[in-house]
């Protein structure tokens, strides 16, 4: 497994400032990794208000069951997340690991059960033992404190190259609020939620119906926009938690107030930076490519084009072989099924036209295009010409590094 | 670009009986390759029914559009084939060089425009230089031999490391007749067509609507059960042609006549002999892999459920791994979207059952497993156990040398 930072990292990490009523925490409970965190703990001084959004996959690991039965309560006390272990495909294992993780969490955080939330990330599959928290989660508590954010995205990781952090200041009605997220991704990333785990928190008073609305409302710009290789993980799950301790701020208890539009703002924005450093530490990724699909019959059908060519294993090997083989992105706009009229089409890399009406671009410099491609960040536009419906999605190259990550995970 | 022989090439290649009423002939006229032959000629001593199956691409390549026109009228006198250019996304230019082939084709042949076939392989959105026709195909009408099917399969190549070609035998009321076929394919290989050619001649007689009924029966089970990369071509082609050549054969204009059954099991098995062989020259493959899907709620929602295994990166790079990673097998099963239980799932590598009952088989052994693995042929088996759904998809595993051939495929 390679341990190389990814060409795309952040240059640095943003100052995390605190969140009034949280506070984290992380330990090395060994359940896969040697020499490294690998449990990590959101606690909340008062109960948070709390919103989710969870994998699609008709087999989703035990912690997505675990905290979908939880979520209509709205209540949230402690989070509770390891990585090494997905707790996934684990028949009545996987159930029992969660219970018996949930009431030694609930006991340590002083709660019920069903104001604990779980997620575990890493190998599918084999057992977890839930026993191993039994060591940490009491110190955890007791260690766990505000100023802690960037330690805590490191304990979440798995094939990640680099933690994942972001923050937003936003106002609500005068009264000035921070968001603060973390993530980690890397593999088995597309969308339908990326194989991602993110946990935003806030000191905003939001009622958790309208925090859920908020958060469902930035899924599609932001963890839905992104790919890595079309696989949809078993445990994709991003939670928010609202602490309600912005001094002075009255609970909002409907999304569609105006008083939220800075804050939805923020939230949305927050989302988007987590999912494309996601999709920056893409197992293997040396490019990071912007797929912008316009004049498509309608925004859906924008969204499966700009899809089809995001998830094509041609047009993802040309981009890593710096190729501006134009050609599979016209293969990828044809296979994607909806609407399409090959005379039409037009496709641009960068700001280079390099097809227009259903052939090559008579302008087009291959020589320009090529100074394009060696860029890190590539985009490419594919225009229909049929209609006004667009989308974008996010995506990175496929590598010869992605085989080689992939190809020896589990040994 | 790697030109090694792909490790699951055949050990080596049956007699081709000729055709009677078929000849074949090659050239090199330099489209894009030196030193090789790039044009391929079948042409009817006499005038042949004609079958047709194309790619379901939006953005279909000139000569698909070219053949589908042809295609009603039932008649074949001639077919094209030239390798290195696509002679796809190349606007009018395209017609225009599609046109200008099959004027001279009809030429050198003695029939009209509309029972010339036409197909081309190779790079996309490069105009094709019909001209180069010009110079070559008389000599190939004088020159076309019926002995010549190995080498006809070689013209037809792009990044196939071995032709491809197919024979079998069969009695229609009585008289013995022969069909011959060849492919190529490599990549951009997935179902709705793989990207592929295949060519089928028969000396039978069938009726023209009775041969395309015969041609579509097969194509679930042959060329459109294959994938190797999930990406449909702009120009999969498959054409049969039936001669009427056997002796005292009268011709059948009914596909469901009985004295057909022979004929149609033929056909069928040297469609899945020609479409195994492109999965077996995939591009970078060193395993084939067989997806087995039973228990499913239908045989769509199994043949959904067997393509999203057959097209996971996570899936093809463990195999490649050599991993018997199911989790990423469960992974799939759930992405696909179709009814899934998690806790009825069971799946084998080869006829070792790794998971069942929602969670890993307890008498599984991972050294038995891992000896599967590292074989050659693999099969992968989901029992969903809901249904009796099933279908069966062929593919091969994802390698660096995938990445390695189409990351500098154009240059």
């Amino acid at each position: 497994m390679t341990t190389a930072l990814s060409p795309l990292a952040p240059k640095s990490y943003p100052p995390m400032p605190a969140i009034d009523g949280v506070r984290l925490a992380t330990a090395a409970a060994g359940i896969k990794y040697k020499n490294r965190t690998d449990v990590m703990m959101m606690v909340f001084d008062e109960k948070a208000a709390v919103a989710g959004l969870f994998t699609r996959s008709k087999c989703p690991s035990a912690p997505v069951d675990f905290c979908r039965a939880n979520l209509p309560s709205g209540k949230a006390k402690v989070l509770v997340v390891n990585s090494g272990n997905a707790n996934a495909f684990t028949g009545k294992k996987g159930a029992a690991a969660t219970s018996m993780t949930a009431k030694m969490a609930a006991e340590v955080a002083g709660c019920g059960e069903d104001e604990v939330y779980l997620a575990s990330t890493g190998v599918i599959g084999e057992p977890l033992d839930a026993s191993k928290f039994g060591g940490v989660l009491t110190g955890m508590a007791g260690e766990a404190k505000a100023d802690f954010w960037l330690e805590a995205a490191k304990a979440i990781m798995t094939t990640d190259t680099y933690p994942k952090v972001a923050t937003r200041g936003a106002e609500i009605d005068g009264v000035a609020v921070t968001l603060n997220g973390m993530a980690k991704g890397a593999g088995m990333i597309a969308p339908d939620m990326a194989t991602m785990l993110s946990f935003i928190a806030t000191d905003a008073a939001i009622a958790a119906p309208a925090l859920q609305a908020l958060l469902s409302e930035g899924v599609g710009q932001s963890f839905n926009a992104v790919t890595v290789d079309s696989d949809t993980s078993t445990s994709d799950t991003v939670l928010a938690f609202a602490t309600g301790k912005a001094p002075g701020q009255d609970e909002i208890a409907d999304a569609s107030d105006p008083r939220l539009d800075d804050f939805r703002a923020a939230l949305h924005a927050l989302m988007k930076d987590l999912a494309l450093q996601v999709v920056r530490d893409g197992e293997g990724a040396r490019k990071m490519v912007t797929v912008n699909v316009t004049g498509a019959e309608d925004d859906r059908a924008a969204n499966v084009i700009a899809r089809s060519i995001a998830n094509s294993p041609l047009v993802k090997t040309a981009v890593a072989g710096e190729d501006a083989n134009w050609g599979r992105v016209v293969m990828a706009v044809g296979k994607a099924g909806e609407k399409a009229d090959r005379d039409r089409l037009a496709i641009w890399f960068g700001d280079i036209r390099v097809a227009v009406d259903g052939e090559r671009d008579p302008d087009y410099s291959e020589a320009h295009t090529s100074a394009v491609m060696r860029e890190q960040d590539i985009t490419i536009r594919a225009d229909l010409g049929i209609g006004s419906g667009q989308a974008t999605v996010y995506t990175c190259d496929l590598t010869k590094e992605y085989v080689a990550i992939n190809g020896d995970y589990r040994s």
